[in-house]
């Protein structure tokens, strides 16, 4: 099925405006989900809206949270985000960060009482449209064991950054710090297919290509050891730092119910004009963006890409013809629209306004 | 040869006051060098110190830097090194950057016209004294490809961070952003023989497992596109956004002897302070610490480590027993000092004086 994105917004805001949430937070969530469709990020995309909506209704994430800040300084905050959704919360975050950095230059901002926040890639484009480079990071649930280890212990924590250019678009990675997303191994596992090696081990500890050996497991690191390092680090920032929950101690999204998230996140900010007039900083990045692209490629590489390229393109091809969806994602969506009164066939084929 | 540590940084130290370096840096860059060394990081230790002291001899290094601050605001600082050595210009750097982290809570601090700074764990153990979370960045020459490229543009970017622990040593992370450190690949050419596949590819983009033709070719990043992502990531960071030099206009520091390297470096710093009392977060993490190292581990894993713990050890090890230099080593610190009027058997088997 085929939604215009602007429908699709209509429609998963609409939902979230019935369970609870105000119009403007409906909106973000709505909002921040479509964009992670758009860039075709779908793993983070409306596929969520069931379970957000689900957690809503057994009280485990507050409707309407009352974001305040618990701590500043000149140059930090924390945020206590009441058990609220993610986007609400870090919206909320992102909005204060910035106001603060234009004052003092760079901020860190610790985010404690939050919940799962979709894509980072959608709050670091916040920071970059104030001409701030800008880091998005959270822990999560656990499904990816120590470096050495067997048993999960840390979520697949994702990183993401984003750093303004100027004639072209911003540079902006968002990953997680397992190899793959654990969605990817889930799919195999429903379609019975295997997977490739390094992706997982099983819960001896031995490398496996058995989807369901895998999710029975633990998923990998990116980069071995070095991945685990940065995916230890997401945890202490975003976790034990700011009173959120770390390793085992973040309750699962799909299940305990009964129990907020506590999920923690971490952004950073930085002013680009307290290092150098931004004019002068575009012109730099512009160059390095040039002479990246027109490096050779190798054989069988049509084209060297920047982080955040191949997804403006797809955005572009999206928003032009539309977000397709999964027959189960659309089912999902239909479901929980009858459940909420929201008919989804009533925003499908609706003429974009704009 | 052995020596006990301290013989060695007086030897290292003797030396650099002879080429025109005050006491106290001469200290520092001795200091920093050995450190490495203790730490089982080789590569960073005092082999460096043939090459430092021919740039500071040719004029490409300012031996007498005026460090100095270009631009500040109350949370970020621009310093210029003058072309000084990596060490001395990072010990300012961090100097400046402590002390305005605990006015404002937090500091991103951009270093431009440095040199070659040695390991990140240095600088970043000087934050975590302060209980401030800390991270060390700085591009490199280049000898890593962009993701799909075949021709060398990013350094091999290092990236290190410091977390401070409670009764458990800090957590550090130093590492490359390539699979493994290019000397590694030398030191196979030099032996004649293969490196594994997936450290590095040919001047065509082949994967290689021909020590000399990865020489040749581009060393990986490690984690494939996404340690790509962060590398660039560093040396933007470094370069673009603080002036120093970014990409191929780094200069090399085993060649452009005419030149200075205009290296470039990214600090951070984060008082914990402002985000919970330290002695609450240092329990959190020793809980943290002690959760990691409790789960099982894989077959054939005698112990889980987090990171920093294995050259920990190293580095109680060689503080007992001494560090043990290669025969090359040796050989090119001898010589070295011999031109400077050093001898280094003056420091062989001297008694260590604490």
């Amino acid at each position: 099925m085929n939604f215009k994105s602007e429908n699709l917004t209509n429609f998963v805001c609409d939902i979230f405006k019935v369970v609870g949430i105000s119009d403007e937070d409906s909106y973000t969530v709505a909002d921040s989900l479509v964009a992670a469709n758009l860039r075709g990020v779908d793993s983070h995309g409306v596929t969520r809206v069931p379970i957000y909506v689900k957690r809503l209704k057994e009280g485990a994430t507050n409707p309407n949270p009352d974001v305040k800040i618990a701590k500043e300084s000149d140059a930090t905050l924390l945020i206590d985000g009441d058990d609220g959704m993610g986007q609400i919360v870090s919206r909320e975050a992102m909005k204060l960060g910035v106001a603060k950095a234009k004052k003092s230059g760079g901020v860190h901002i610790g985010v404690t009482r939050s919940s799962h926040f979709g894509a980072g890639a959608y709050y670091v484009k916040r920071g970059v449209e104030e001409d701030m480079i800008t880091f998005a990071m959270s822990n999560a649930p656990s499904t990816m064991a120590p470096w050495g280890g067997i048993q999960p212990y840390f979520g697949t924590n994702p990183y993401a950054y984003g750093v303004p250019a100027g004639k072209y678009d911003p540079i902006i990675l968002d990953m997680a710090t397992s190899v793959v997303a654990r969605g990817k191994i889930i799919m195999a596992a429903q379609n019975g297919s295997d997977i490739p090696e390094g992706w997982a081990i099983d819960q001896e500890g031995r490398p496996t290509t058995d989807s369901q050996a895998a999710l029975d497991g633990s998923v990998l690191p990116f980069g071995g050891p070095k991945g685990y390092g940065i995916s230890l680090m997401i945890d202490i920032m975003s976790g034990v730092l700011t009173g959120a929950g770390f390793g085992p101690h973040i309750n699962n999204i799909y299940g305990d119910y009964d129990k907020p998230q506590n999920v923690g996140h971490f952004f950073q900010l930085m002013d680009i004009n307290q290092f150098m007039p931004a004019k002068e900083y575009k012109q730099r990045i512009d160059q390095m963006i040039e002479e990246i692209k027109s490096t050779p490629a190798a054989e069988g590489v049509e084209e060297i890409f920047v982080p955040g390229e191949i997804e403006n393109k797809t955005e572009q091809t999206r928003l032009e013809n539309g977000i397709d969806l999964d027959k189960e994602v659309y089912e999902g969506l239909k479901q929980v629209g009858k459940e909420c009164g929201v008919n989804i066939e009533d925003y499908e084929n609706v003429n974009q306004k704009t």
